[in-house]
This record gives structure tokens, sequence and C-alpha cells, in this order.
């Protein structure tokens, strides 16, 4: 997503501490009394503009949700929709997906959303693309045991190398549609990307992967 | 793909025990001895009319291909292109892919091909899908410790469930095309059934897999 900076971006982000959480490793291993419940912690990499951790945050009031997104110019619009919304359940960090584990203790989040992505068609970025193994390693580690991850996008060569790469990986997919549009998915909560993409008829792929954690118990 | 019951079917394939092994039983353990060399096997299973194994057969003479086919009526077809092509290392067998173990022994296969298998789309027939669990488990035992399996589909849902089962079973996708047509897979030899689907521009899928085996060494 090519974004217009704002350089007025981080100080809006600034005057709303109670949802942009400016110092996140502060509340490594205790986010849940930052959100006052015990509810689980799913997180977005990658919020964007934040429809979709909105949407579900109003969805799902019994989940809390923390959208991360590194571009600030990007992560203000996120920022009006839950002001907008009033949502109680939303926090938004503005860091990078490659250091949450500076933001996060094991098993510390239930689920890990992945949407459209950047899909980094070139060879040599491949380790730059959210669902390549240097990621897993991060992912595994800040999630609970029976935690997932949820990724979705429209990118064939993205989705592709995704699947194989959890397959390598050892990840079980518990859930796998090639056109999610045309599935009998229920409560699919688009963000603002796949509403304009998916009009132009080119599938959304979808799939639903867990940590296979059973062989290291042996 | 249905087929007009063809009375002298058998008959024609019995006029050919060449190509046609009519107790297959007889031999389990040396396909190698009967082809007269000791190239690997590859087989695949739901033939057809054969244009997939004949191609295969004359791009790699260095093969031994059996094509399985439990339809006689459809099998005469294959055996027409192998006669026709004058292979050599074409076997054709009338038989059910749920008794491979019958005729191979473990290890006996370096490959096996899976195209366009019958999706079997209801819930209750999930059994008789040939990536059901139940024919991974044959798949194993007769395929060689570095063995794969090659499997496209143009079904959506066959494809989807696939994935899933064979990442339940711990098979690693080693590769995946979600458009094989507009991918860059060099020697694709199309089916009959697969040259007719593609033109109606939808995608076909195919993907390569192996069975894990690391772990049962440790």
């Amino acid at each position: 997503m090519r974004v217009k900076h704002k350089p007025w971006a981080k100080e809006k982000l600034q005057n709303h501490p109670e949802v942009c959480i400016l110092e996140p490793a502060l509340h490594r291993g205790s986010w849940q009394k930052l959100f006052g419940n015990d509810h689980p912690i799913h997180i977005e990499i990658g919020s964007g503009k934040g429809r979709f951790v909105s949407g579900m945050a109003q969805a799902h009031p019994e989940i809390n949700y923390i959208g991360i997104e590194v571009v600030e110019s990007v992560l203000i619009s996120a920022l009006d929709k839950v002001l907008e919304q009033d949502l109680s359940n939303v926090l938004l960090l503005s860091v990078d997906g490659a250091r949450l584990e500076d933001y996060f203790v094991q098993g510390e989040v239930a689920r890990i959303y992945l949407n459209f992505s950047d899909p980094w068609p070139k060879k040599r970025h491949t380790k730059r693309r959210l669902t390549n193994p240097k990621f897993l390693d991060i992912y595994k580690n800040i999630l609970e045991e029976a935690g997932d991850i949820h990724f979705k996008t429209d990118n064939r060569g993205l989705f592709e190398y995704s699947l194989q790469a959890f397959s390598e990986y050892g990840l079980r997919l518990t859930y796998v549609s090639l056109d999610l549009h045309n599935s009998d998915f229920e409560g699919n909560i688009q963000t603002e990307y796949e509403e304009k993409f998916s009009q132009k008829g080119f599938p959304i792929y979808r799939l639903e992967a867990q940590f296979n954690r059973e062989s290291e118990k042996l």
C-alpha cells in the first residue's frame, strides 16, 4: 500500500495513549491486565487502516484485539475507527512484526491474523514474507499451545509459498479455502483491500494452521 | 467420467497380455524384472484413457510406468495408445486402487500420480477420495522412502480437502501450484480431461508431497 506521509500522524497517535500503546515493551507479559480482563488476545500483524481489527472487535467483545501496523500514517485510520466505534477491546501498536518477542511473552497470544500481507514476490526478499520460517519461529514463541494462525491473501504466489513453508515447518492446516468468497465460511470480516480486490472476481485464499507440538511432548 | 459399457473390452485386454497384466498379484515384488530393467516404477491411479501415462512414458524412457484403471471400457483406450506408440515402458492394470498392497511390496514404487481423481463431493463419500488417509496409508506402504505423490485436479473442494488431509497425515508439500497452466512448471503432460477443462479458463491445482519419515527414524 502506498501511503502519503503524514508528519502529524505520530502526534495524533501520542494523543491517544489509551488506544495506541507507545511503549509496548512495558506491557510484555501483562496485556490482559492492561485490557482489564482475562479474555484471549488475538493480534493482527499489518493492520493497515484497521477495518478488519475493528470489525472483529465489534463482532467479538469476548476477545482482546491488538492491531500492529508499522506505518504510522496508516495506523491513524485504524485509530479513527476505534475511537468512532468506541471500542474498548482494541489496542494499536506501531511496531515491527519481526520484534514481536519484545512485546509478548511465550504463550501470551491465542491467535495471529495475517491479512493480505506484502507478497514480496522477488526471491531475494523471501525472508521478508510474514509466513517465512523466520517469522514462524517468532509466532511459535508467542502463541499459546493451542494457538493458531489465520491467514488470507489474494496473492497466489504468496499463498503457494506459505502452504509449502507451513508444511515444511510442520504446521498443521486446520482450514483451507481457495475461494473464500465462494465458500461456506461464515463471519468473514473484509479488509479494505479485500473488498476492492475481490470485486474484480479474483479468488481470496485463506487458511488456518496450528503448530504441531505433539512431537515435542514425546 | 461416464463411459459406455463395452462388453468386448475384457477380451481386447486379454489379447494383449504383454501390456495388460491380468494377474498382477503374481508380479508383486518383481515388476522391474517384468520390465526387464532396474528403472524406477511410477504408477498412475485412475489412468482413464491413458493420455497422461503414455505421454509421460514417451517423454521419460528411463522410467517404468504402470497405469491403473479399474474401468476396462476406458482402459482399452489407454491400451490403444500404448500399442500405437509402441511403448515398452508402460504396463496397464485393471485393478482397484484400494488393493494396491496386493500388487506391490513395500518400497517398490517411486512415485504415485493422481490426476483428476473423482472428487466424491458428498461428505459421506469422503473415504472414497483417493487422498483420504485410508489411501495415504496404502501409498506410504508401497512407496520407497524418498518416493512422492504428484496430484493435480481442477476440483477446488478436493484440493482443499487434500491439502488438509496431507497436512494432518504429516506429509510434506514440496510443490504447490494453484494455477498450473499459468505457473512456471515445465513438462506438464495434460490429461484428456485437463485440456477440455482448462480451456474454460478455470485453474488447475497441483501439488507434490512426500511422507515425512524423519520422525520414525528417531
